[in-house]
């Protein structure tokens, strides 16, 4: 979560998965993430549901970065913080989000911030290897998984297979060489042999492994983050006994759902998917809920930045979630003991089952 | 259907295309396919809706599998059975199905199953070819029509046109050697020379040809079964007057009702994409009426191994289509009169025609 | 429009994108375009909604193709046309079209028709690339925008570069050459050479470029449409300045909502994506509405040669949005306020501002 104050330009920013401003004549409060937002934060900061973005923001500087964050956390009502500590930015640590929240912390890894930090460091591709392979160890020591954004550096189309050492050595010596040429993006891994690298780095230590699919912003390809691209990679990485969570997926979430109905080490995740289409949030949830068997499908938000991202990812879950259980039991499709039953499952059971946390990640609220 | 007593880890591998048990802590019941099972079966049984999934083993094992398989049947209301005849495991005939259901047997002649068959006595490449023409021929004076399991054994990106003779008597030469050394996977077709042979031979005959395009089990990419890969093979067989039924579909299943738009050859069949989405088996087959002309859109089940699944497919068809057709009706998009008809179509008409059934494929109930 | 009368298999032939007659036994009329006309245009003729198709030609030839296009036109509500006028045919040009419906013409230059017309009198490559570039300025000057229709002739998969000058003129060396062999297709620019030069140099005029992705006949393959195959030309061309607006895009349309989130100078247009899908018009448009910024999204109808199809596109295009806007106002997801102004958004205020049109596009009927 940003830890400072922010203009109304870097708050919008926080709105889209676009690089850039929006068009000319356009805002991205006229998306379906913006009048979410306008739908239930503003009565946390005792304003009317959807008053103008103005009125919102300028509410929020009033009351000041700790108190809306405090009060937008706390009604987020999530208990257990899977954070992903590899985003740049000026952003609090797991612990303060979890502190602001009065919930609690778990770190999940990022495998190329972990690769780029080595990297920072290390003279030799020896150096960045052995570096690399003392911080998963040391990771998985006390993180409660690792995530690879493969998807944007590489795409998903990358070989199945763990690529052989030789290989790898060749990679990180053309890496290091070409980072010590400078220029930003060299500093990132792009490498699609060290990117399988550090995936199966991560899935022999057997830990539960998030992989980035579907949407993000324009850094990626869209059509080369199809989860089923990972079909090989999956049937490849089984026997290290690891668990795939495939995040997002949109619109390719149908895929993803496939994906954890016939392989017993995938999970779906929802991610982004729901924060970003709001009102549709249960259309897109059902969807996701056509093959996936209920076991096998994780609430998440994707959140970061900005404390509303926290309170409506968790907010459209639940409404999401809810719409589609009672139509269903309405009809007699589903009993509503099942119902409840599967709304514990992917609100909290099914992660902490994965990931092997103590306590529930939801509360209702 | 399965003939025998089924210990409840067999029952529940019926309800997944998975190949392996469910991931520890979950269970293929909770799945929509579960659910839907759960709802439709149990008052069939003497039970209640939604009872416990032990119950409805036990009451299963109390009744027996005759009387079991009697009272689900005749509940589906299919009164034509079009069989695949090439699946493995001790499952009941055509004919043996047929009545138990009171209704009537088609075959549908596996093409892959029929070339292993073939194979499996045949000492040289060309008594095998002479044999398999000998066996499609033979094939087309008695079944309704063929099927193709491509999707499963190269994926539906082979290249369009028949093969030439030599390069299929070469690729019949290189798998029989294959075979020789043995090997279980060794036994199957999966050269595409030789699918595309077995394609284009069925095709010839002018009969019907369905092919499994979308969702399956593992054994499948689901990302090389887009039916729409299809497409150029489409446009070369159009010639020979034969109609090809794309089967399930699902994820993309809006593709296959596009080809069946486009192409007048080309008929779009729901397969097991409504039974593995229950709930949601509305949700789908709407979008499989968006672009697919009603006259194109088929019902079938996929069902084998339970009678559940012949019963649930055949409900969860019926529950879906009618909630379509009365919303569609109530807001005045449709006349009554127009939706009778296309549920005569997709429910009976169109098979029957496309097939050249003499009866209705399905009754009331 | 067309401006002769049609028999009844001319007018049928309209209502899909097949280039062949329906099936044995099926009709184009049992379609949801079918229907949606048969709901829609009866009571323009003094007829009942849903009457049978015949009663509904018959009264058709009564009344005359001059008034059935003025009643169906007007009806239509539509204020201004962006008329592509690159279509074969005895078709209406773009002002006999606005004034049968009392609107105003734009004009929409259809890249490769012009390339065709200007090789038809062309010499040499260098008289037709000097003759295209004077046709491109030219048109410039008075169109709204251009259009290409690249996924027709080769598909979205292009290279996104520009092409070099020495290549593009090799390219048309070639294609003269083949045209001068004669045959009809030779006559059409079908070389991803050429198909991209003309994309470059509509785009370097700043002019909005219109780009067909998505569902079409049967001249395309559906799979090499996606409109994400256009990424990495998205990406390059938008130093230029000109606005893509991606055409129909359906079922890929989530992917053009996607585009049109993250890329500042990229909108997603209905297209005929709402003519052909009917009923189910409201669920489409839904999914386009799910990443799309609401400043991205424009209607259009794709109509031509029926003046049922401009009505009934812009009618259900009022249908569809109004349900969804009223469910979600209703929900309390949505403010009213925002509803009426998304609404006007769509219907008129975007186009409005990307093709730089003085007055609104569509008005209250």
């Amino acid at each position: 979560m940003a830890r400072h104050e922010l203009d109304p330009a870097a708050f919008e920013a926080f709105l889209t998965e676009s690089d850039a401003p929006a068009a000319l004549g356009t805002t991205f409060f006229d998306s379906q993430l913006g009048f979410a937002l306008r739908r239930w934060c503003p009565p946390l900061l005792d304003l009317e549901p959807h008053c103008p973005p103005a009125r919102y923001l300028a509410r929020r500087r009033e009351l000041g970065v700790r108190e809306v964050n405090r009060r937008l956390l706390s009604a987020a009502g999530i208990t257990d913080f899977l954070v992903d500590t590899g985003l740049p930015g000026d952003l609090t640590t797991p612990d303060e989000l979890a502190a602001a929240a009065g919930g609690t912390a778990h770190e999940i890894v990022r495998l190329e911030h972990l690769a780029e930090r080595t990297a920072d460091t290390s003279r030799s591709a020896d150096d960045f290897l052995a570096g690399l392979a003392d911080g998963i160890r040391e990771a998985a020591r006390t993180a409660a998984g690792f995530k690879s954004v493969a998807a944007y550096r590489y795409g998903l189309h990358f070989e199945p297979d763990a690529p052989a050492p030789a290989a790898v050595h060749t990679a990180a010596e053309r890496w290091l060489a070409h980072r010590a040429e400078g220029g930003a993006p060299a500093a990132r891994v792009t490498d699609p042999v060290l990117l399988r690298h550090l995936l199966w780095s991560a899935a022999r230590t057997g830990l539960p492994l998030q992989l980035h699919t579907g949407f993000g912003d324009p850094d990626l390809r869209l059509d080369r983050c199809d989860p089923l691209a990972l079909t090989d990679f999956i049937r490849a990485v089984r026997p290290t006994g690891c668990s795939l969570i495939l995040l997002h997926g949109y619109p390719y979430h149908r895929g993803a759902a496939y994906l954890a109905a016939v392989f017993p080490h995938v999970y779906a995740d929802v991610g982004l998917s729901l924060t970003h289409t709001g009102a549709r949030a249960g259309a897109v949830l059902a969807e996701m809920l056509e093959l996936a068997p209920f076991g096998k499908v994780l609430f998440s938000t994707d959140a970061y930045g900005l404390p509303e991202l926290y309170m409506v990812g968790a907010r459209l879950f639940r409404e999401a979630l809810t719409g589609l259980l009672d139509q269903w039991v309405r009809e007699g499709a589903w009993s509503s003991g099942d119902a409840g039953r599967v709304a514990a499952l992917l609100g909290a059971d099914n992660a902490r089952r994965v990931y092997g946390l103590g306590s529930t990640i939801t509360r209702d609220h």
